[in-house]
């Protein structure tokens, strides 16, 4: 998370102050920790002007798989094996679910089969060359029934081709109209979550599509949503009954990384709960009297 | 850091709001972060009634090695080499200055000699028993230069002794009057400000030592200054004048990780500009406006 890399900032606030807070320390706990505060605000609360960031060096070797499984189920349980397996060093861990794959996999000669219900792209980042333990981990978990069919990347031009497919979703934004959405739920909840917005969708849209990739590893899925048909909905039809709305039983967040902004200050509610807007309402209001600080975002004030 | 793994928080409020935030993802960027400014504030925004705790496993293996050093500018460079090394396992980088250790080894028979000018405590978790890379690391940075004396744990046992030399500070307790600082600075620094606390103490008082022990790895050292003598020094003298002073020039913090309470609250402004402690007035006014939730504590409003 970005959130745990800033170590400091300065930020400029409504009232012109500079507000220095350029700590280089890992634990600093002399009073509120307010960079906190401004981090993720965007740009409400303050206009941040400088950043200390906490760095990692890259380690040298990777290691990437493209995996199949044949239910959702088996994916917790994927996770906690590779984490347990390949340590700290599971950097990707994305989900496809078999309709993404399929339609971007149109016309190329893919790495697996298309009639999987999901695949997932792993990736282990290592400060040595072991490929061996990543093969024999991936043979374990091949064993014990929780995927169905694998191809680990022999060379970069590989890796770089099994990325290709999580990545380049050109062909899925050549579909228009096609809607974006980026949404966090617990992830042994995705898969019946996924189900309702399509059950959903085909209701009201009988050509709809719905693409969907996430990283599970983090918790959040991105949703490519294709009405068809020739009468476009509106983004409030869509987004309101197909979308967000089953959402809510799940106590999902309609953004997961890319903020409020001001397309989806209308859904805020269903994420966060009225005490919890005021107390943001009040926060902006008290810093931001005026409110020229990108005034329309996130909450109305 | 704790921060880190609070993923959700119910808080009340001043009001009496419930204000329920418990967030179960680990991504979640709708609107402010809330949890956030309430992690760290000492009950003056809020009193917490439950939390959500992102959890990992423990890892089933260790390995513990005490070190020497004969300067402490080889320290950083041994961090980067160990982070590198022994990867994301690395769990414990615990340094002990050579007074410190003397203190606490007195009548024992150390596992090192009682004249090197540094010990560092190492500690690896690992998901699979490989205690011969780990030794081969520590032969690694022998070999390098980086150490000069090692005694790597073969037993549990022997790992809770190294362990004791860390955790028991009880002779360094029993010489009172004692008195404990707990700061962080950039670790590049640390053993220049050290050497200018101890300078400064001698000053004024002949008999003072000053035992340093830290958490480097983290960036925060924890200092037991003993003044000696017959009479015993104000808490303002010592901490005004020998501990908080020198570390405004290093940018340092007077709380790494205990925070402000009633006893440093003079000092927040060592650590914290003028602007940041205005703002942290405002929420605190903003948010209890009555002063009713651990009046006194971190700022007087």
């Amino acid at each position: 998370m970005m959130r745990n890399l800033v170590l400091g900032l300065e930020v400029v606030t409504a009232d012109g102050t500079v507000l220095s807070m350029m700590n280089r320390m890992l634990k600093n706990n002399a009073g509120f920790d307010l960079k906190q505060l401004f981090i993720g605000s965007e740009g409400t609360l303050g206009v941040v002007t400088r950043a200390v960031l906490k760095l990692e060096p890259r380690l040298p070797f990777r290691q990437t798989a493209l995996v199949a499984l044949n239910g959702f189920e088996k994916l917790p349980r994927l996770l906690n094996r590779l984490k347990q397996d390949l340590g700290a060093g599971l950097s990707s861990f994305e989900v496809m679910w078999g309709d993404y794959y399929q339609a971007v996999t149109t016309g190329n000669k893919p790495p697996l089969a298309r009639d999987y219900p999901f695949y997932l792209l792993v990736e282990c980042e290592n400060r040595d060359e072991n490929a061996a333990r990543f093969i024999t981990v991936m043979e374990q978990v091949f064993d014990a029934g929780l995927i169905v069919d694998a191809v680990v990347a022999k060379s970069g031009a590989e890796r770089a081709a099994l990325w290709a497919i999580r990545d380049n979703f050109d062909p899925v934004l050549a579909k228009k109209p096609v809607y974006l959405y980026d949404v966090s739920l617990p992830i042994k909840d995705m898969a019946t979550y996924v189900d309702q917005v399509k059950a959903r969708l085909k209701q009201d849209f009988p050509a709809a599509q719905c693409l969907v990739f996430g990283h599970v590893g983090d918790g959040n899925l991105h949703l490519f949503v294709i009405p068809g048909g020739t009468e476009a909905p509106t983004t409030r039809h869509l987004s309101d009954l197909a979308v967000y709305h089953p959402l809510r039983a799940f106590s999902g967040s309609v953004s997961a990384e890319h903020g409020i902004g001001r397309e989806k200050k209308d859904w805020l509610h269903y994420s966060r709960s009225a005490a919890e807007i005021a107390l943001m309402r009040l926060l902006e209001t008290t810093m931001d009297p005026k409110n020229i600080l990108n005034p329309g975002v996130v909450i109305d004030v």
